[in-house]
């Protein structure tokens, strides 16, 4: 059975200057929320994920009206939530263990931030063994001042953490072939 | 207490016609070799990670003689071995227990490929709550076509991963720095 994974789809991280200078994919929220919509129509499983920063100042500390979900991917109230203070979906939650008592072998995975948590959750997903799915363009980076004092600007961050997720451990598919691929 | 922990540092990953077309860093593996001449003078805890792919065709794939140590890397007797089928050092291994019972709560992790295995690693073990410090010219990366269909050079997607893991899940240190740092 398929379920989609929500992973941090949040208000707080559309503040782009506690991230960063400048963050790709500015429509990944819609998209996660054209994947919901689908998910209900079809009434698989859906997971939302939800940081709660250990981070006094960050926007997605439990004390902020950032955290909350962004309005596009807001739960019902049957949907499961799992709250998470690290990157990985699968430390500190019983995601895994509601995934294989749901019998469900294959992940959806979308949301924020592509380098942090969704790349932590995927290869995680991966490794644990489950058939993951990322959705391009319902995912998004921020811009990075590297080790080496150069500036690497969100869309390289972007497909090079594409590139190392992709084969290895997850297909990619953009929102419109995967909801044209599933709705079979 | 911190330990020396050494992913894959296996000869297949000098195969690199199969990884990709180029790798940055050639001297990582003489790199994880001086970390290691020094933790067994200090007599600090040292654990080998090595990977076993489950495919045939892999250079590191147990049948071949490619999946050996690199000779500066080679284990002596007295120093535990941890092999792995997937990316994650903590997924299948009793890794985690090893160094929670040797009360080691600080890893210097080194290895190949950055952007795979110590990526993948790196993260959980932060996430797992240990404090990692990633040595940076003891870690290498392989090129990659993108899913955009365009080439990420090798030290594109070293430089890329490296800012990503930078602050949020590691400390990233030069050999030399580290040694002066750890020698005191």
């Amino acid at each position: 059975m398929t379920a989609l994974v929500l992973i941090d789809v949040q208000r707080g991280l559309q503040q782009i200057g506690f991230y960063g200078a400048e963050r790709n994919n500015p429509d990944a929220e819609e998209n996660c929320g054209r994947l919901l919509t689908f998910f209900r129509k079809k009434q698989w499983p859906i997971f939302h994920v939800k940081h709660n920063s250990t981070n006094l100042g960050s926007p997605l500390h439990r004390s902020k009206i950032t955290n909350a979900f962004h309005p596009a991917a807001e739960p019902l109230i049957n949907e499961p939530i799992f709250e998470k203070t690290v990157n990985s979906a699968f430390i500190g939650t019983p995601l895994e263990n509601r995934l294989r008592t749901g019998n469900i072998n294959s992940l959806i995975i979308a949301g924020l931030t592509i380098e942090h948590c969704i790349s932590t959750s995927v290869r995680m997903a991966s490794n644990l063994g489950f058939n993951v799915t990322l959705v391009s363009d319902a995912t998004a980076a921020f811009d990075k001042i590297g080790h080496d004092g150069n500036n690497y600007p969100a869309d390289v961050i972007f497909h090079a953490e594409l590139a190392n997720l992709k084969n290895e451990f997850a297909t990619i598919k953009d929102t419109n072939t995967l909801l044209d691929d599933l709705d079979i």
